[in-house]
């Protein structure tokens, strides 16, 4: 059966295969200087309708996040985020392992509020030198638990950290995903207009790896963190020695198709209709989502016997979390990529209704 | 007015006074390797009950939770802790300053339970390498909030740090006051007999500085920490080149008074009657604490305009907290220290009463 | 005309891409655990002649470096390596950055010896906790100026580290090129048999990315590394989602062909072939080498303004060094790759001839 | 027999022992905010002859070496220093620990050069992000040999440090030996003046512990580093909780006797006069030193056998060095304070004619 284990189970979606073989044999400079990577950001900042945005390939989301986040950041500093979030679910210590402490909020669902942000901005900041200072916000789009920020969310935690003088970091290893979400009213150029930086997810994506780190060089924070980066990104062993295979594919990725579209969004869009399609049918069948969404990851309340049975047969993950209703059942999460289709998913809901 | 700001405002306790001005003009080797260590060392053992103990002197109480959390874990390892814990909430981000991610359990008031180090440890555990693994429980005594474990809170900590092969590590910065607390049921020895390792705080039991490391060499875990300390603390820049000011301190704060009593507690029991002595005036004049504790940190709740009399007036601190009544008051922290006494109290009570 | 930058202008040989593209399609599990990566560790293991070694995909050669070394060595220690290493000359401080202070030798051209070695190790252990711990030996072959270790070099070294208990790690971004140059008489077998832990590069050897660490887990420090490094590898923000593209890629790279040969060696005997006839071009044409070696990089020295315009013409790089004979030559790093073929050599001195 | 091991082997001298005892019942707020720390901070500043100097006091030396250190560079920077600076050679990694990389020079006898300066700055920059950035400037004076920098040589390195824009950072352990060296002409004025920081070592120079970090506030980095630096002593651990007491003590010596000096200089002074009694006695009976220097600390050359007797009778230190002579001799490391009187210095004299 196709399975629904994550975004990054295959290999390289077609437009970025075909680059890759046909530049293969080509000499470039290493570490990134080289002109697939110096075009591919040019067709990243037309995206993103900014000109003099700062562009980096880095190859894992981990590493951009690391990368990000100590830019952004004096020693002493950290990043406001929701305790669910992927640096304190998933990263094993990524950001303190640069010294770097995180400020979690107690938000619900991992989904960050600007009452929470406050309350942490104001006690850390009362505490003086005795407290770990709050510097920017950190949230992921679409979230660890697959919300898509509404615009209106997003510009209120835009307002709020303008407000407190905190940069905006959005992880978009997901991004894709996000900005393609039917019904999303968040776009990728109101995204660079009110963000500091934020990252358009390769890996999950169609690519065989990589993450390209936006900064806006508008701020002060901003481009003290674009002459940081590049310095960063080697020290933590993120610098690519065939750089330029990140932007061979982005290159690709952000080429419009003949019909205007952008790959980098189509495939997304696939993926996210299958995993509505697969939300629609599980909701119809009585199944409890976690949250509601349209991006392409869905969590979904079973029954432990038929979790298993669920995981064994499509790959779809158990993910910690304790059942609200107190009946001890088990959340499941399913995630679509490119490669997905309607009838992978009617496959699938037919393997769930036979249970 | 006497000042209730906290337990560090004065010089040293008489003992500790006495012998450092008798022992000033002797020579001895630096960097604690020196006799009086060596001897203060011996009595700590001895009012532990454990000959074997490992004892370190190190000068200050974030740096000994710094190297302790260091010295028990790997890199990739953390503590888990009560999310208001000391470190989490005053420590500037020390301990992921040595690249540790802590753990923060969502208990209330501070206080780690045995339920949420379960699930804590059942989550990060399910994620393998890809989640900070816990490797050690880490709770104050007496608690930020001024909690006192009972005997039987501490013994099902450890029972379920045991379940788990998790270390336990007690931050005694006030140690001397949650011992002497009275109606407390925890003993020196009872805590020796069951941590890995605690701390017998100094600074703010009546020495100019320092605090002793203690450290059970029955365990691997211990003996691993053991052999790791002296490094990590000359690596953090907490080896005192006078080492021997900590050996004289301890030395005479665990020599044992005419009447058989230990300087170290009997300081400690004199704060904290002078404490209860306040708790129970402010309850008596309808005041509501925020925990109810023996010890000699009292936590209550104080309309802002009288908040900010008495802070002026005694140095009450204002701690960062939300009023569960949702009134909007403020929560006030009295400490008293060895040099307080009971119409010290009775001035500070006169001055509330007429606010 | 074809470049002389380096070894990682290129994308992958023809067995590496073609293997990718044939799996491009197939879902597996991601992070490294899946079938590709387990066969391709099943035909290291058998190229090294050691069943039960312990094999880690790993992206780039300082992420490889930092997790390995820390995985080796605690908080305190650090490894024993020449002055110019790798991690000393190009790598942002990625080891320090991991908490880890380098003992770095006086050793001319960036050749670790055993007396140097020995020297290094007397004085650290001397001053005790005062001093980083010496922990492993760290050389690179071939080195960061292309020497070719000997098989007596190595067991010269590997001698020395079993006398002061400590661990060797062999750095092989070059390790084709090393194994497979003229007249070098170590092999994989040897290196397998005494080293606790090397790295087998592909990026440099005709891999789109990867490096394959391969630890000896008879040693306890062997097994405690193994235990370490999956944490430390996502906690460094190394670990590749799409981690079997590295599993296919070194399944091909270590499938003998027809003819019995190794594909990661063969291609590097031929890049290797093109190295020395330009080693011995530019010798009889009256240059001087830094060194002499039979690796794929060379070393020469050259009048400024001639150094200036081989460096436009095949990318060659400057290299600091001060001229040994006080002339104020440049010396230049010419490297050649298994895309590089006789007449791309002859070419290149031509050119060279005609200046 | 006196010891001659270190300067740390006694308590206080007078005038600060006498000032803790008097304001020893005193409250006084915490953590350094407090009127003793602000006075004692205005004297140094009126030494200094800067009156908008920022003075922090530190608890140690390693602690103010790693926040200054810290304070002044970013990530992925580092100080250009001699590699026998004590950050190199006793530090037990504190800098690396602090994820800061040391760029080592190949100076001899551990004094900085500007030559060297130069050629490490030089091939730094020219890697860009692929090296780690030299930033500042380190040396202590007295150097870690004993050496006394004359104003000729520190003016050459501030020198090539402005031309260079790296910051100057004087680790001043032993500043008061230095200033008060026989025949030295550097200045504290001078210092002030074109250094970027500086400590004013406290703990070898008669007080129970404490170093004042110094940092001028007139170029760009030393108000960065100023704005850092609260945050990261507390960070480190090093944040005195009765902060008070340097202040206290820093006040004694900086308080003017009747005769118009310093007790922080006259202390030195008389220190410096015994250490010059032992050289010219040991020069006299033919003894040779490792360099000439005025400073309390001297070095000279002993056969082993004597070496052994000398150190168990006075504690004079092995020092681990390649006797230039090649003759295996052993160097010896003799260290006056402020309690050595002549007639001590005669008698290890006497014993050491007597061998």
């Amino acid at each position: 059966m196709h399975q629904f284990r994550n975004d990054y189970s295959e290999g390289a979606a077609p437009e970025m295969l075909d680059a890759l073989i046909r530049t293969n044999g080509e000499q470039a400079p290493g570490y990134g200087v080289d002109p697939y990577c110096e075009h591919a950001a040019d067709l990243i900042r037309e995206a993103c309708a900014q000109p003099d945005a700062f562009v980096q390939f880095i190859p894992g989301g981990t590493a951009a996040n690391a990368v990000c986040i100590s830019a952004f950041t004096e020693d002493f500093e950290g990043p406001i985020l929701a305790a669910d979030a992927h640096p304190t679910a998933h990263e094993t210590g990524a950001i303190e392992a640069c010294g770097r402490r995180i400020l979690a909020t107690r938000d619900a669902l991992g989904i960050l509020t600007p009452a929470e942000v406050e309350r942490m901005h104001r006690d850390s900041i009362a505490g003086g030198c005795h407290c770990t200072r709050p510097a920017m916000l950190y949230f992921s789009n679409t979230s660890e638990f697959g919300h898509v920020y509404t615009r209106a969310e997003f510009d209120a935690l835009c307002d709020v950290a303008e407000r407190l003088d905190l940069a905006v970091y959005v992880d978009g290893a997901r991004m894709a995903s996000a900005l393609a979400a039917p019904g999303g009213d968040l776009t990728l150029e109101h995204v660079t207009e009110r963000a500091d930086a934020f990252t358009l997810g390769g890996t999950k994506a169609g690519m065989l790896f990589g993450e390209a780190l936006v900064v806006n060089p508008r701020s002060k924070r901003g481009r003290r963190a674009i002459e940081r980066i590049p310095y960063l990104v080697k020290r933590g062993g993120h610098m690519t020695a065939k750089g330029r295979l990140m932007g061979v594919q982005y290159g690709a990725a952000f080429t419009r198709a003949a019909d205007g579209s952008l790959p980098y969004l189509s495939h997304a869009a696939r993926a996210n209709e299958c995993a509505c399609l697969l939300a629609r049918g599980l909701e119809d069948a009585g199944f409890e989502p976690y949250v509601h969404t349209n991006g392409n990851q869905q969590f979904f309340w079973f029954e432990p016997d038929d979790a298993a049975r669920i995981t064994e047969a499509c790959g779809a993950e158990v993910t910690p979390a304790l059942d609200p209703a107190g009946r001890g059942r088990v959340l499941l999460r399913f995630v679509t990529s490119w490669t997905c289709r309607p009838e992978h998913v009617e496959e699938l809901m037919g393997f769930i209704a036979a249970l």
